[in-house]
């Protein structure tokens, strides 16, 4: 009979005793804001694999790589050695495809941590507006109310009770199903519009979550994927704005 | 891995030796009717918190407070003791996300009643007519031929098969689920429109529901928000009439 | 835990040793054909109920009757005996709401009948044709060869690989899964447009199915609601004419 | 309680030990292309039924053959025997109807294929590109990069990260399920528009899988079939020339 849920280790990673470990959760959600932030780290730094998560609560299909080579849905595990921790990133494809999925999978990822030791949880997310916005802050939320000074101290916006319809999927649950384990997490949102991949807003993410944690990642590709979205949203709104004077000019 | 639904009690409640204990069910539903009753009286007694229910059936998400904590979605136990008995309060944050759910959530409250040794339960809800009610009344359903007579005498009104699409979610299910455990259950429905939160709807239900249990729940406050939203639903009707006015000029 | 299924015979019923027992499924379905036969023979016999059944896969409500008294939603075992046989009946509320619950559900009706020693299963249910018929014809399923030319000696049709989308629910999936427990069963499906409750559909299915199992069932109630309905429908295509010739008046 | 799955050899199959043997899967799917060229395969060579597989998973109905007899929606497992091996194939009805409901059918479909030491499968499908092909391309897609070289040596071509969207259910999963057990899996897939049934486009993958697995099958009736359907197509596209050319007719 299939695990609902399978974790696997890759051999290469032996000695789970961590230094000081934190964990940064960047799966796909609105804006691909945490998606983008943890892999471009992942990408940097660079961050070593160490595992692997399938899950019957992933999509029900394959992913095919660049070659042809087919593989299920997965989220990964990678690990980087600071000075003062170890940071433990988990990204992959997809969330949960069911309501009670999103709790099982958040659950076994809060597993997870607990068997590395980690001491703070670090999700990151969109926080979606519906407009465009120019400078978009990075709001923030906590599962306990003595880890919110450090966070506004690096920037991180607290507005009462934003985003109103609560954080969904794991970037949330981590932080509430932590709070039932006694495990700190925090969630850092970018705010986005919602309609586009946004790196400019991963970027922001991405400055306020380096200062917190004390590592150096050049953000140039970032932000030069960054630069090109913006001229390309730029380009819409102009054109928007031309149809606009356009139809202005059959009424004038 | 994770329960499908934990009730935790808080240590502060020790003592389950209840004098005589019914319960109050008041979960979101229709023009979230139950629920500003149960939450009004939790607030005015006040009634003291003795627990928490958390549940995969729950939305996968946290719910945010005004300092940006993030919590669970969750169901609270709260109690109150009057010289009678003692009243347990359940309300919460969301009803089951899956029809399943509901009934699995349901049966569990019902062993918390069982555990608390609970005489009677009471739950609220309103009863959607689709259009706006003057004078709403409040409507009952019980579980046992033998209840109706005392809800009568309150003022409870009993309409053959109504409503006719029956009670959906726990404000039904305890009464049915109950029945099978033969424990008194009986349902007090507010008319309501369907589609705006109704403090009007409550303040009857609260009235009827104090005069039941023997409580003394000072109404000035939800009859203030009543009054407020009864301005609010004027303007609109009003705010109808000038336009359907406005479009009969333009035809004359 | 609450269980997935709950059968629960009344205490009345004690002695199962049946003799020859058939099992007759009238449950919700188009046109409500299978209820409505299976509802009005035990009305009319009058059969005596035995036992009840509850599930999570029902909806999550409960349902009032004319006094306000709530229950769950529910299924029904009825037993009348005749000088050749037992006949149970099998009736309720509603089939399941999800797709595994329909399998679980008949499987459960599947351990009454192997319970109960039931030699033949016979379902009903409504053939929906999209459109009125005048003369709606009852087709004929079965889940053994053998059990063909009996039906179609009383009169059912079958006709090649109709009906093409198969049958639904339980009515189907008790021919299925008992096949699979070597457990006779045939289905009965009335000729119905599938818009509109059909008791002239039912009254057809009646008159084979009394013929086929040697009871008298006197027709006269169903035969008179299917007049009244026939009106109806009546009304309704002569409506739907007339508008016809006004919009042709038009045009001329 | 009923299985989620049951899989059922017939007595007639006996033993087990077969000779280097293949799996071949051609369930329902786009197109129809992979049960279209897995059915017409069991049909010519001939295939012998050696086996049964039903689940809750799959649509809660009976199906009716040309006599009015029912049965449960079903896959089957049929067997041919050549010189160089066993084929084993695996058809069907239905896939599953729920996300999870993939995950555990394939992992099932697994389960038989080591069983009867399967050392190769070969899923088969459609791969829709949305608009009418008329020389459709048989894509491929491997679990293990090795196998890649034989198919392209047989035609098939690897488009990089084609399809885009990732293969869903069985024809994926045996793939990224196989793979997590060392279980080589390859898949084609014919072009096809996504619209229609397309004969055209199996011929194209039996054509290439009967010469990766050398045997023998007589294309003719597949490819009459590939004919007909290509004039309805042609029919389709001129009747719409022709209604384009009308409605600029009406223009000019």
């Amino acid at each position: 009979m299939i695990e609902d849920i399978s974790i696997r280790y890759l051999d290469s990673f032996q000695d789970k005793n961590l230094n000081n470990p934190i964990l940064i959760e960047g799966l796909p959600g609105i804006g691909q804001v945490g998606k983008l932030v943890a892999e471009y780290m992942i990408h940097m730094l660079p961050a070593e694999k160490i595992g692997e998560i399938h899950s019957i609560y992933f999509p029900p299909q394959v992913i095919l790589d660049e070659t042809g080579i087919a593989r299920l849905p997965r989220n990964e595990l990678y690990i980087f050695k600071t000075e003062e921790r170890h940071i433990v990133f988990l990204v992959g494809d997809f969330q949960s495809t069911s309501n009670e999925g999103h709790y099982i999978l958040s659950d076994a990822y809060l597993d997870i941590a607990a068997e590395l030791g980690v001491k703070r949880i670090y999700t990151l997310g969109g926080f979606g507006v519906g407009h465009l916005v120019n400078e978009p802050r990075v709001l923030g939320a906590v599962n306990r109310e003595e880890l919110r000074t450090e966070l506004e101290g690096a920037g991180v916006i607290f507005e009462r009770e934003e985003p109103g319809g609560g954080i969904i999927g794991a970037a949330g649950l981590l932080l509430g199903l932590g709070r039932m384990r006694d495990i700190d997490a925090v969630c850092l949102m970018g705010e986005t519009s919602g309609y586009i991949v946004d790196p400019m807003s991963a970027a922001n993410v991405l400055a306020i979550l380096a200062k917190l944690i004390n590592v150096t990642v050049d953000p140039t590709q970032l932000n030069a994927r960054a630069a090109e979205m913006e001229k390309v949203v730029e380009g819409l709104i102009e054109g928007e704005k031309l149809q606009h004077d356009d139809e202005l000019s059959y009424i004038g």
